[in-house]
């Protein structure tokens, strides 16, 4: 048993998001309670637009002095953050444990942060993961085994919780990531410089932010990037300043998907690293972790990979990561 | 400042739902990352539809024996409990400081729940709650006073902060309340006896669960219920044995679809006393609180009224409450 944690404070709110009126759209009759009256109800008016949502615990007596934001990845919320699809204690309590005040995000669109129904806002229709998708993006087992629920030998994921997965993802907008990224920006400004623990899609905007440098963000951890851009579309000097480290899992070979987006990531690293910067890499089966899908915070061994990160986030040389510029 | 909380667990988990499954769907080009390839996505196959979500904060040593679930109202998510619009600590921070644990629910369709993009599961389209409409909705002002935003005289709600209000609502979808319920009872069926506290739509959840018995649901506190069933088409002999209170704010003078829901709940009310049941009422500028708009965790003073449902919830005789049959 660990011992308790000594919570300060516990809550959520929205940041970001702009204002959008909704005007000549019909009005229609609707019941809004279960054996309550129909009336009329007018989708009409003002309402707010691309803000994202964010859960926090801060501690009594952290350990770290800058917030750990966490930021999941594509089709999900932040319940990647959260128990396992087994039931283990997810990223979020082991980082609170680690001694963190923990961040945990919904980006635009997703879960608590909303989406908008009616025109001219989304980009287009959503999409949701079936299982077979995420049996095969995720590099679960080979893509042919799904009907058997076949694994990779040594898959550290619950694949008998599959549908434990399914119930956590969201529908999504391919082409939304301008909204999302300026809202993860509008966090930024009001809790940087912090430390972020970003997955998959989510490492997307991380970067980015990283490229705003260290006043905003003092530290990068970059689990299984799916992809990074093309070094010589943007700046790298401040992101030189920001310490980076990513971390991948095991069965690349299976998928043509993840080593392009593997490649990419190397691709950026190699740039940062000639702009002056570090990129450690935490190749997991390189050091005799083996058997990870993509989904790291969810896989049989997430504790031991949350406590190399931990150990990473803890060994930062902190006053030179919040030395001005 | 108040002592920090000793928390043994914190974390998310999603119950509820079936599997659904997808074919006939035209595949779809989409890039699923910023600077990501673009890949064809196979919308066709396996889902997991119907699920709700629920965050949990368990204390090291609560007082409480049972666990305390928190439902929120109609076009909102678990947000409801977490920070007020203007930054104060929400119902779910109080009430963990009240010694419970605390559950917090998303429904079924709402934020992290998730929702259903393709057809066959959801009744139709869905609405959003317009700033105009919950202006008048929730009883913060004359409707034509929208503009101004001039509220009702010793208004609570702070209505200089109805864009963070906006930032909270999700879409809805009118008609689905056969599959909320069905998710929340799949949460009770895990988790019961509970006691709960629901707001507005939620409580229409939470009356119906409550005529489950004492067997799953310990005590019902309902902050301004949006009317109730007529009590001649559901069985109240269950719900007799689970103590009830309702919990009304103020200007209802204004609102003439709150005085309809207000009246069916008192036939409700009326009938479960008469089946030998206990529904005591909360009715706040009675007792000399006055100018609660519908809002009342968000309201100025909802810190006075989380107290006030904590100690009705710490005088009800447990033992009773849970006695077999």
């Amino acid at each position: 048993m660990t011992p308790p944690l000594a919570v300060a404070a516990i809550g959520g709110f929205h940041v970001g998001g702009r204002p959008f009126r909704v005007a000549g759209q019909p009005p229609r009759m609707a019941a809004f309670a279960p054996n309550g009256p129909t009336r009329p109800f007018d989708p009409n008016g003002d309402f707010m637009v691309g803000q994202m949502y964010v859960q926090y615990v801060r501690l009594a007596a952290p350990r770290s002095p800058r917030p750990l934001l966490l930021w999941h990845g594509g089709g999900m919320t932040g319940v990647t953050w959260e128990d396992t699809p087994d039931g283990r204690p997810g990223w979020q309590q082991l980082m609170l444990e680690a001694g963190h005040d923990v961040y945990v995000a919904d980006a635009t669109e997703r879960g608590r942060a909303s989406w908008f129904p009616y025109p001219g806002v989304m980009p287009g229709d959503p999409v949701l993961r079936p299982m077979q998708e995420m049996w095969a993006t995720f590099r679960l087992g080979p893509p042919e085994a799904y009907p058997t629920r076949t694994p990779f030998p040594g898959q550290q994921f619950p694949v008998e919780r599959l549908e434990a997965l399914a119930r956590q993802v969201v529908p999504r907008w391919p082409g939304n990531e301008a909204a999302t990224l300026a809202a993860y920006e509008a966090l930024l400004d009001r809790l940087g410089p912090a430390e972020i623990v970003a997955h998959s899609q989510g490492c997307g905007f991380a970067l980015a932010a990283a490229r705003g440098g260290p006043e905003r963000v003092a530290a990068c951890v970059l689990l299984e990037p799916s992809g990074a851009p093309d070094p010589a579309t943007v700046d790298l000097a401040a992101a030189a300043r920001v310490p980076h480290l990513a971390v991948w899992g095991d069965f690349f070979a299976a998928s043509p998907v993840w080593q392009a987006y593997r490649a990419a990531f190397e691709r950026y690293a190699a740039a940062l690293r000639a702009a002056g910067g570090t990129v450690e890499i935490l190749d997991l089966p390189a050091i005799g972790i083996r058997g990870n899908s993509h989904m790291l915070t969810m896989d049989g061994n997430s504790a031991e990979i949350a406590a190399l990160v931990a150990e990473w986030l803890g060994r930062r040389p902190l006053a030179k990561v919040a030395a001005p510029l």
